[in-house]
């Protein structure tokens, strides 16, 4: 298949390499990577062996027009997600080729992980994970009376590791009704005892992301382990109902099932407590270099799940203006089963 | 003029907010904020006056249809380079509306600053440079043996200050050749007495960016002034080359003259040294809310330069395998002249 890519992520996991300006093609089987003067050199040390970097001197579609018309494929798949109008417009005026709209097609060839992958997302989770532990110090020793801006400034720090990981996103610190919503920013609300502590977070290891919710209740004892004791019954009832709700998920999630049956698995804990409209969204999505990608974990997934899939497990129940809960882990598809990252 | 806009920063120049899931239409001189649940609230109590926020219940584009339906403008400009391709046809399809494609119109928009608005440029500039300071004090004391990678994530940090400031723009710190590449990323290298360092970097303040860019010796004296003495002779020649053609670039700018004349007045002190091959990119760019707005200052850039406008100088020399030389400031065109902010 010809192909022509211009999302980061996706141009590395097909070369080794990505920067801020750059074209991957793919035709009749060699890529060929374009960029300009600023990380041409770096581009050339960093592809997988066979990738050609060709180094654009006018800009770079202009580049890859000239390159087509001497190539001439006769077709060239695409994302038409990934091109602006502009840039469509520009790279296919003119020309013969059958230039193929294919959303995800990239994200569709990334959806089952390789054994290499998975030890990368593994290690990626395991770092993730100690970045937890040492948060959930750092808020045992320093959290009380702390907001939650200064709470996330340092979750931040914490899980950039003096800059030897990446974030796969922007850490979600919330305090109590600010965790109901499910896209908080950290505001001025100070951390209290009995208070509940949401965090969902993760770092990138070489360009794999981790990501992981806990929901906790912040005391002397404050962790970020599944076992917590809440003050307030009705965080407790929830909590636990979550909880249910996650392991329930993750007992069925295995290779031949359909995505939308790990969704009910999950979401019928939460209806039959009552609260299914209190869990808004899906129940998981693909992790891999990027944070979202395939397989959707939702009610309406008919994706078969396949040995090699990495997603998330993350049910909640958010009550408005009360706290909200969620609880997520990263697990691959094996035959039999699932096993968290 | 009726128009759509989808960018961030285009739509916070218009009313005064933006988040990361929006659209802002302009239909008969009223604007329009789309939005979802999530950013609902915060939108209604942040956009201007006169600006009306209506909530989305299924996907954007969905509603703005309905909406422009509703309204019928006869015609509607956009941005072709906002778009995707996806998100054009899905808005536009079935429609007798004329969308006209126009390419930057909000940035020509932008392109020359009210007072007010140069006051927040000036005052981010200011921070900027107490950031460049601090930086320098804290490689001074603590540089020597220091990997780029622990030096940018000091930077970062400092550059932060503690979330009060945004980044413009991930910062660039290079030791050496590492400054040869004009996009360089953090490597293992170890500063070491006698180095060169350069370092590109800018705050967000009211969403404004600063942006500044120096190349120094790394000694017991280190700072980041313009005064800079190198132990290695062709560093101080090259440097002293480029410190020429900056001061020559900024001598020329002001309201009246054309964006080609000021990359020449820079180009040509290099060029007669016979560097001209090694500052292979343009000698500026517009800075406002985006880090890269109007006016290119481009050996090709026909654009007249107006009383406000306000852009980088930058030149710089790169020597592959050697080392890099950039030194960058940002000023605000005026009658006769123009002011580094």
């Amino acid at each position: 298949m010809n192909f022509i890519l211009k999302d980061e992520n996706a141009v590395f996991y097909e070369c080794g390499y990505s920067c801020d300006n750059e074209f991957l093609l793919c035709v009749d089987g060699v890529k060929y990577f374009f960029t300009d003067a600023r990380y041409y050199f770096e581009a050339k040390s960093c592809v997988n062996a066979g990738v050609v970097v060709l180094l654009a001197q006018r800009n770079l579609i202009s580049e890859v027009r000239a390159f087509l018309r001497k190539m001439k494929p006769s077709n060239l798949v695409f994302n038409p997600d990934e091109l602006s109008l502009s840039e469509f417009n520009a790279l296919s005026k003119g020309f013969k080729i059958n230039f193929k709209p294919k959303a995800n097609f990239s994200r569709l060839k990334r959806i089952c992980k390789s054994e290499d992958e998975i030890k990368i997302l593994k290690k990626a989770s395991e770092f993730g994970a100690k970045c937890f532990d040492e948060f959930a110090k750092f808020v045992r020793e320093n959290g009380e009376g702390m907001s939650e801006k200064e709470l996330h400034f340092n979750a931040s720090l914490i899980f950039r590791q003096k800059n030897e990981l990446g974030l796969s996103f922007d850490p979600i610190v919330a305090i109590n009704e600010n965790a109901a919503k499910a896209h908080a920013l950290p505001g001025d609300k100070i951390l209290k005892k009995g208070d509940l502590l949401l965090l969902d977070a993760g770092v990138k290891f070489k360009r794999y992301c981790s990501d992981r919710t806990r929901t906790a209740c912040f005391d002397e004892n404050f962790n970020f382990s599944k076992e917590q004791k809440f003050k307030n019954a009705k965080m407790q009832e929830i909590y636990e109902i979550v909880k249910e709700a996650q392991a329930a998920a993750i007992k069925v999630a295995r290779a031949g099932i359909r995505a939308c049956e790990i969704d009910l698995a999950a979401r019928s804990v939460i209806a039959k407590a009552g609260y299914e409209k209190a869990f808004f969204h899906s129940t998981g999505h693909g992790v891999g270099v990027d944070i979202h990608e395939l397989p959707v974990i939702s009610a309406r997934s008919e994706t078969l799940i396949k040995e090699g899939m990495v997603f998330s497990v993350e049910p909640g129940i958010y009550l408005e203006n009360e706290f909200g809960v969620r609880i997520e882990d990263v697990v691959v598809a094996r035959e039999g089963g699932c096993e968290i990252l």
